[in-house]
């Protein structure tokens, strides 16, 4: 094969600095989860299709990656079902695992199947990649980590007020300060649909809502319009487009616009519950803010919906996500079991903090010192030196082949310096005949000859 | 779906406590990977077909997952080729992608595609999950972790010192004692292929000369008769059935069978540096032994091949191995590159642990405190605490539901007993009202009423 190779598109190859940064986001998020109580579980990277298809609607299955079952495939179909040449009829036949496609319908799948060894409330975090044959762009992916916590087995809203303090925690972690916990409840876009008359409409009339901050006031209503709201309805929407004011205030408005409505005021109540305690708790570094616009996952969200933006300044969609659903596990069989759960988005959160150059740059250093190489006999004293080193956890290393020439020992300074290690040290005849270590700290140039307690003091 | 679900055959679902022995294995492996220099790198769980394809040899091509294209995937199969009905044929027109088989070709492919971003000597680890479709067994998954150092880019036998020492260096740190690391050459074993008249009978001859611990003397013979290796040869090999004593003893012994083979010979040269510095540098808790009926990887390895055991008693196939492969990465077009690495068998060494008693304790320490949940007031009270503690990195918890009754707080008590929480906080009206925390220790039943530094100080 002379061409050169390449990844299948969508997908990322990621190097020592990637890992490394990747890794200090992972690391702090799970870091966080475990201090709020949730324990880890991990789940196979393919399910049986019958798990996932259908749990994400048509869309949803038609972006699942379906792996090819191994051997003779073909054999068991009929000549009927082969004829017919169809790829909705041939899938399920050719292929019975699929690519897990979130880590809600695996969660969901795992708790059902070991309800008996579980203890509720199960508060479980998951971090693990997810498949998606969605088509790349930028920032969007065919492979890409979800970083999930989850509670389920309880419908106490002290859950909803955790999550909004695990965001906090996590993003003060990163040191991202004033990122903007943005909170909504299903029951109020309910509320507001069944007060303007438009129950049947709810998924058209938040989807139309959501658009508010990019396509303004009067984009939204004519898109209501064309979808059958009645202009008697979008007239009683008015206090919402020029809702004002903090949490409280915006609270009260909405109290007046939804009075007539249960489920409305239901949702206001769940939303000032968690207001009150969010307030008496105090966040570190985030804001919570009420967005009445917010309208993600309806499909299966019941209540409190959250999302998180980026601090003001950093052009970036959601970074995190999430709600509560009343009914996770019922797919499976296993009915009464609200969940209620958060997402974070790696790969943004990742373009965040180098945007911001928030990533510390002790994360990414590697080798501390690097032994020139200047033949066997040199090498084998210098690997001892590199040994004791190691084994005080000091990241040493020695250059493998031996400079027999000015040209070779400049070739070995440059992988130091490229590699960006800190201190070379020189071990050649006279050091060796010496016994002292000649080190060269790379960024001053300075050069000093030490005994090995001494190198150990300066490297550690 | 009524039906209880369930998860492929040939994979696992890990709980937390799993998921923590995993982990302390693979960031102590991770750990000893740094200190010797060594970098992280990712690469996608899928590649393309062609990468994967025809590296493993037949029986490897059939056990890839393969990766069903998505949409129409029949739409440009022309009618003949459809007519054919062979999976041999169709596959690679419906499959373009597969999941990695192992970690060793994807980075083949990683320093051909990046070689230009990379400096050489590379020295990477990489611990990802790999996909078989084999035959699941016990203790062999169709979805398992590889973990592996390798360097390329350097033929210096030093690494193969290192590389004895990061095996001494990670189970030492796993406080997993008396490992023998085996060794072998595969010039060794040319060698006496060549001695023996039999060099177009190497893998034959070796596979038979691998059994000797299993079969013995006399069915090795039979096998090698099987498989028309002279009887003169087989005379010749006798000394190899009787090799005795130490590394030294041995490699005296080899030098005597090996004179007449050149390749032998170096082979012998070899293996004698790296035990010389080996035992210069001394091992720490593992053992170097030579074996020279080691004959694992033929099909690449060129040179040192490493094999390592669990300590005498513990029934187990090898946990780990390695070896010298002189053209990595000829497949993708890059000549010249020789590479050299080794592989820790994180599920086999997870059972040796586990049978010997080797995880620490510290590792499955989860929550150490739980709030007992009174109401709405008491809770919100205790949240105050809990959040002060989270905020100083100790995982606490409230129980998220009001307890009304003693049955329903006896229920939140034999919660934190089934997730073995070591203390629970009463924190009801009374408590609230005189501002202390009545703590209960759960393994000796003792109670005390703290205020909070104390019960910081408690728990920290």
């Amino acid at each position: 094969m002379a061409q050169k190779p390449s990844i299948p598109k969508g997908t990322r190859d990621f190097n020592a600095e990637d890992v490394a940064k990747r890794s200090y986001i992972m690391e702090t998020i799970k870091q966080q989860f475990q201090v709020f109580g949730f324990q880890p579980i991990e789940t196979p990277s393919f399910e049986n299709s019958d798990t996932l298809m259908g749990k994400y609607g048509e869309e949803g299955d038609r972006l699942i990656f379906k792996i090819l079952n191994s051997g003779e495939f073909l054999k068991k179909i009929s000549d009927e079902d082969y004829n017919s040449r169809s790829e909705r009829l041939l899938t399920p036949k050719i292929s019975e695992k699929a690519l897990r496609y979130d880590l809600t319908v695996p969660f969901a799948r795992y708790v059902v199947q070991h309800q008996n060894d579980i203890e509720f409330p199960f508060k479980r975090y998951q971090i693990q990649p997810v498949w998606r044959a969605d088509r790349p762009q930028k920032g969007r992916f065919r492979e890409f980590f979800q970083c999930d916590a989850d509670v389920v087995g309880s419908k106490s809203l002290f859950q909803e007020v955790e999550f909004v303090q695990l965001y906090d925690a996590v993003f003060s972690a990163l040191q991202l300060h004033g990122v903007t916990i943005k909170i909504n409840n299903r029951k109020i876009l309910s509320g507001i649909a069944e007060v303007i008359g438009a129950q049947d409409k709810l998924i058209d009339f938040t989807v139309a809502l959501d658009k508010l901050d990019k396509i303004g006031e009067e984009n939204v209503k004519e898109e209501m319009r064309s979808k059958d709201i009645s202009e008697d309805g979008i007239e009683k929407l008015q206090p919402l487009f020029t809702l004002k004011g903090d949490f409280g205030a915006q609270i009260e408005s909405l109290k007046s616009i939804l009075s007539t409505s249960e489920i409305g005021l239901k949702g206001i109540e769940e939303l000032e519950f968690i207001n009150t305690a969010i307030s008496s708790l105090e966040l570190k570094t985030a804001n919570l803010q009420l967005d009445v616009t917010l309208a993600r996952g309806l499909n299966y969200y019941t209540g409190a919906i959250f999302e998180v933006s980026a601090p003001e300044g950093v052009k970036m969609g959601s970074i995190g996500g999430g709600g509560r659903y009343d009914d996770l596990t019922g797919i499976f069989g296993l009915k009464n079991m609200s969940g209620v759960g958060i997402s974070f988005g790696l790969d943004r959160i990742y373009l965040v903090l180098e945007e911001l150059g928030l990533f510390p740059d002790t994360i990414t250093a590697s080798t501390k010192v690097l032994f020139i190489n200047f033949g066997d006999q040199e090498a084998l004293y210098s690997l001892q030196a590199v040994t004791k080193l190691r084994r005080a956890q000091i990241k040493a290393e020695l250059f493998p082949d031996a400079a027999v020439s000015g040209k070779q020992m400049k070739k070995q300074m440059n992988y130091a310096n490229k590699r960006q290690i800190p201190f070379v040290v020189i071990m050649g005849e006279e050091e060796l005949k010496s016994e002292v270590f000649s080190v060269k700290n790379m960024s001053s140039g300075e050069q000093h000859k030490l005994n090995f307690d001494e190198l150990l003091a300066l490297l550690k």
